[in-house]
């Protein structure tokens, strides 16, 4: 399968995740300023919404594929604008997001997977993951909500899950949104500053951002430990909100041009058919 | 509550519903040909978003109000184009489709209004029927898959259930999609003559069609029993598709606005926060 140059650039390579070596406010693979990125992301629509209509109508003869795109990152990382700008290309019939919060008493007296499982996508959708059972190895890792054998055996079980899913007809694309301590801050600041955006404010986000270089740690592990040929990880530089929305929804157009999606063949008699309603008495 | 040209002209009147007296390829309320339709359409999209996000924002804060919008119609009446033109305005993150079958054996084993209750959008949220629980009394009535006393009791049972949701914080929006039979004929031929098309055809799409007189008196007997204060309908003349996208998304437009949808007021200390993020320690 033939992938695009912003692709190529932002899967992970196997072995020892290093996030401080990946710049946050690069455009990897793009090769222009944010004007051309949201031209480029525009343009992609047509292409996107006739592709997610195969998908779609492939569900109709039988097909089980589906694409679960994941997305994961630190508060204000933007996983609310990638579904706007990005998702909000394709047709709503199509998508199904599953948002992931902190776990209810019923989530919790269940592995972590069952709620993750029962968020799935059914056949030809695109399920957009906004957090996921990563968190499950981040804030699990980070504030100790398990202990740690428990984490440890939640890499290899994520693994193994994963792996299930893309037997059954998924293309996983995983995303960890890649933005700076200072991105963080200016955001956190803008939010503050716009009484608009204080609904998104919460005094908690810097609880959680003084634990940055836990989270990082946590992200590095998690990426290296789950970066599997089934669902390889994409780290996407994410200060720029242009390139961030360009390059996910590039991943979304190349996973759905690798499956060669065809149009299905009519299971029924078209002359036939086509007879019959000429032929109809007349309705009124 | 203010409402649009376009809405005053689809609220169906209270009494008796004659579906053959209302046009098909009218634009009621709509002094305008297909372009300037779809540049209205167009135009909406910045104000839709903006009061989407009030609605969205104000459920955290505790706000159970949400919009739920019924689209009901014969087949090609063009439910999939409503949740792709008008709904695809607006931000997938907030928005909930369902779309409903025929029912399944679990389903089949519970009262009709089971799966409804369980498709309905949480707090915040636009929720979309693409159909709905009046085929429990469409379908169900024209092929006889319910005897006449539960038909009739039916009525009764969504007009208390609709009237319990709107007391919940619901805004309902009913719409049947009103296309001529010759209207649908085009549509069947067009699915038929175009192969990528096929996979919308169904050869028990012609089965039905030939009930069509009994789906209309069907309709009409559904729209005056359920023609409700909490949950009127709207009959959308839907022959064009332009204007069919353009009326509806100004019912919704007109709903959000009547809301009068406010930013929430921070519950945390504003200046405190910003003081707190400023003087944080450096993080890196």
């Amino acid at each position: 399968m033939t992938t695009s140059a912003i692709a190529d650039a932002l899967r992970l390579p196997d072995g020892a995740v290093d996030l401080t070596s990946i710049e946050t406010d690069a455009a990897p693979g793009f090769d222009g300023k944010k004007a051309d990125g949201q031209e480029a992301l525009a343009t992609m629509g047509a292409e996107l919404a006739d592709l997610q209509e195969r998908l779609w109508a492939e569900r109709t003869v039988g097909s089980e594929r589906r694409v679960l795109l994941v997305l994961q990152g630190m508060d204000t990382s933007g996983k609310g604008g990638v579904l706007r700008h990005a998702i909000g290309l394709v047709d709503p019939q199509g998508v199904r997001i599953t948002s992931f919060k902190a776990p209810t008493d019923e989530e919790r007296a269940h592995d972590f997977l069952w709620r993750i499982e029962r968020g799935l996508p059914a056949a030809g959708y695109i399920g957009v993951f906004d957090r996921s059972h990563y968190e499950d190895v981040l804030i699990a890792r980070v504030r100790e909500l398990a202990d740690r054998a428990e984490i440890e055996r939640r890499y290899d079980a994520i693994n193994e899950f994963e792996a299930r899913l893309a037997d059954e007809g998924f293309s996983i694309i995983k995303c960890m949104l890649h933005i700076s301590a200072d991105e963080q801050k200016a955001r956190l600041e803008e939010r503050l500053a716009n009484p608009e955006k204080h609904w998104k404010y919460n005094p908690g986000d810097l609880d959680e951002r003084a634990f940055w270089p836990k989270y990082r740690e946590a992200y590095e592990i998690a990426l290296e430990r789950t970066n599997t040929e089934a669902a390889p990880w994409h780290v996407v530089p994410s200060d720029k909100k242009w390139y961030r929305n360009l390059a996910i929804a590039q991943l979304l157009l190349d996973t759905l041009r690798g499956l060669d999606l065809q149009w299905p063949k009519a299971d029924f008699d078209v002359a036939a058919e086509t007879e019959r309603l000429a032929g109809e008495s007349p309705v009124q």
